[in-house]
């Protein structure tokens, strides 16, 4: 693997990429996914053999179910980059203009970031969706995906690299490192040189390793300790409504709920009935002392549970004699991600927006929400828990930067 | 030194800061002023002591002249707080507002980034500086000065201190790293948990240093490698002005001009003119062999020439035969700082700023305009050389993030 060739192809393909037009760009990603469908066989061919590999040393039903692709996928695959191309370009907008006394005058104009990593895990459709994305916005993208889908991401990324070189354009406009050696991975997070910036997709684990080893700029995706706050002046049934649909409507995801917290005024009404509710849903409910009175069989909920992303169906509960109390638990448990109140008092909601530091803070709705088609995006790259440069669900605009462009007639500095 | 303790003590500042009205921050800031003012005898004695010190360690006259304090430059510092609370308040502001189809209100508003850590070198006035920025937008601060200028930054801060707790105001929004320990440092960029973003000031060594050994966000600042291009279409006498100004106006800014590229059809008109203009200056000219010809005493330019910031009298100079070639030098060796072209010719000129990867991009005008105050922002806290958050001068806006709230009335996800 030479990580530096392929950081220079990189950025000959950025300079590339930056002097075609949006339109030009959408004409080609259209002609990708035509690709994507025409080769479809040699996608599931490459595929059958990552599954086939995965199953045989065991890998656990959900992975391989991630790492599955089929027509349906595929098709899927085809229709995000015919998607992302009805999508307005973000390149070129000008986002500020002003004229200095002097006579200088100033445009702040929206531009590719230029070369973009994706560290990713085992689902081979991000290797089509983060070209798309990249490519839509006149970024090089560089992709390591995880070593158990690397023939479907090596199959996936030639149809495109194929494709592009067929219409004229730079093939390196995206690159796969194709290795599962650690070595490669950590030096690709050293490339300060030649990537502007790594997005990691996937598990905790893996965002972690990317922090923390990464010189590049990272933007920290994806880890969400979502909680639901029920208020002293709490629509009970919207409560439970909304907590039901926070919790169970889709385990697995960052914007899911794991942590209630419920004012001790609310406790008699919500807690009895919402444990009933929750059970149906198979849902363990991890409580303190003062949620054992109300559901006698729940389990007892540690300091460490108030800390931890299930992903499961489990929610630890937590009660509070205030809405400042409850702002406090959130923000020393939370993730930075999602948190919601329901309440009708409008002091405490405004107070819980200002004072709860997260990236989406809800009042009366469910945390999921948090996510860049729901927001109407179009897109989304991840959700970002940091607070530099992009913070929540990512669409087009936050995979740019800027850059000032200025108009003299001959100024000089006094 | 307890960094833990000083990440959760800027933890708690940070919510009580964000709690304060934009008028309570400022009346604050003016408060603190007037304190420095009041003690600048207590700043000057530690000073004192610093400078004996740098001195009998035998440090370069040049550091020890950025070390020293006067009445002038505390009265400079206090002045700059004040001129601070003039600005508009960033955080609060509605960056955008829409509705969803099922009815939720989303709202992005700008909001205190948390907690800054600045990581800085000999001058003890950034200490107030960035102090009064990261205050002002909402932000607590923990600083890391050079080890030279401890005694300084200690009576500095330990004076805004008393200042912000005599108010009733939390101490810890500014802290103070007192150590000369490496270690420390160390362990301070790796404070993920309870630190935002890093912002280095200082040379490049420093910037390198904290660039590849911290954890938390960067936003690398101030290396600049900045370029002069004249086209075939240039006012040579405007170009003069330019380069001279660039160039010499101040050598050790990152804003000043490096390297010179000049078109061959420009060579004739430009290079006799000017390489007399810049020997009045002292400034050293490294030139390739068809500069030689017509500046015959000129040093030999080396490729690592053209990689250099010199900060100094020399300026390295370039001939190519057209506008791309000229693109194509600077992106090879540029630091994405600030470039120029002097050019009548209006499709060069688009070319140049389309096509040149920096955070400021000129037409007919200095580089040394790249700078906070020049833009007309008020203030600066460094020049962002990455793409990333915040590009080019960096103001007061560029210390803020953003949240979305989002207003709900029972909304679920289907």
């Amino acid at each position: 693997m030479d990580l530096t060739a392929m950081g220079k192809a990189a950025g000959q393909a950025k300079y590339a990429l930056q002097k075609m037009s949006g339109e030009d760009r959408n004409r080609c990603l259209l002609a990708v996914a035509a690709a994507l469908r025409e080769q479809k066989e040699k996608i599931l061919l490459a595929n059958g053999e990552d599954v086939r590999k995965g199953e045989e040393k065991g890998m656990h039903p959900g992975l391989v179910d991630r790492l599955r692709l089929s027509d349906a996928r595929i098709e899927s695959m085809a229709e995000g980059l015919e998607e992302i191309c009805k999508l307005d370009d973000p390149v070129g907008e000008v986002l500020e203009r002003f004229t200095r006394p002097n006579g200088l005058e100033l445009r702040k104009v929206r531009v590719p970031l230029g070369v973009i990593g994706i560290i990713y895990e085992s689902r081979p459709n991000v290797t089509a969706d983060a070209f798309g994305l990249c490519f839509k916005t006149g970024n090089a993208v560089i992709l390591k995906g995880g070593s158990d889908a690397l023939a479907s991401n090596s199959a996936i990324t030639q149809i495109i690299r194929e494709s592009l070189g067929a219409q004229g354009i730079c093939m390196d406009a995206v690159q796969l490192i194709a290795s599962t050696d650690r070595a490669v991975t950590a030096e690709f997070m050293k490339m300060n040189r030649y990537v502007d910036v790594l997005i990691p997709r996937g598990g905790a684990g893996l965002i972690r390793s990317v922090v923390e080893n990464s010189t590049v700029p990272v933007i920290e995706t994806g880890t969400g300790n979502c909680h639901i706050y029920v208020d002293e002046d709490a629509d009970i049934g919207m409560a439970v409504d909304i907590i039901l649909n926070a919790k169970t409507q889709r385990i697995g995801v960052c914007n899911a709920c794991e942590s209630l917290v419920v004012h001790e005024a609310a406790e008699k009404e919500l807690l009895p009935v919402l444990g009933e509710a929750l059970k149906k849903k198979q849902v363990e409910i991890r409580g303190d002392r003062q949620v054992k009175k109300w559901i006698p069989d729940c389990t007892d909920a540690t300091e460490e549970d108030y800390k931890t992303e299930y992903l499961d169906y489990i929610l630890s509960v937590k009660t509070v004699s205030s809405v400042s109390e409850a702002i406090t638990h959130i923000n020393t448990h939370n993730t930075k991600h999602s948190e919601a109140i329901i309440t009708g008092n409008k002091e405490h909601a405004e107070q819980f927006l200002k004072e709860v530091d997260a990236a989406c803070v809800y009042v009366n709705a469910s945390t999921r929400f948090t996510d860049g088609f729901e927001f109407g995006f179009g897109a989304e790259i991840g959700i970002s828990t940091q607070k530099l440069h992009a913070r929540g669900p990512m669409g087009l605009k936050e995979l740019t930067s800027y850059k000032y462009i200025i108009q003299g007639n001959g100024q000089i500095r006094q």
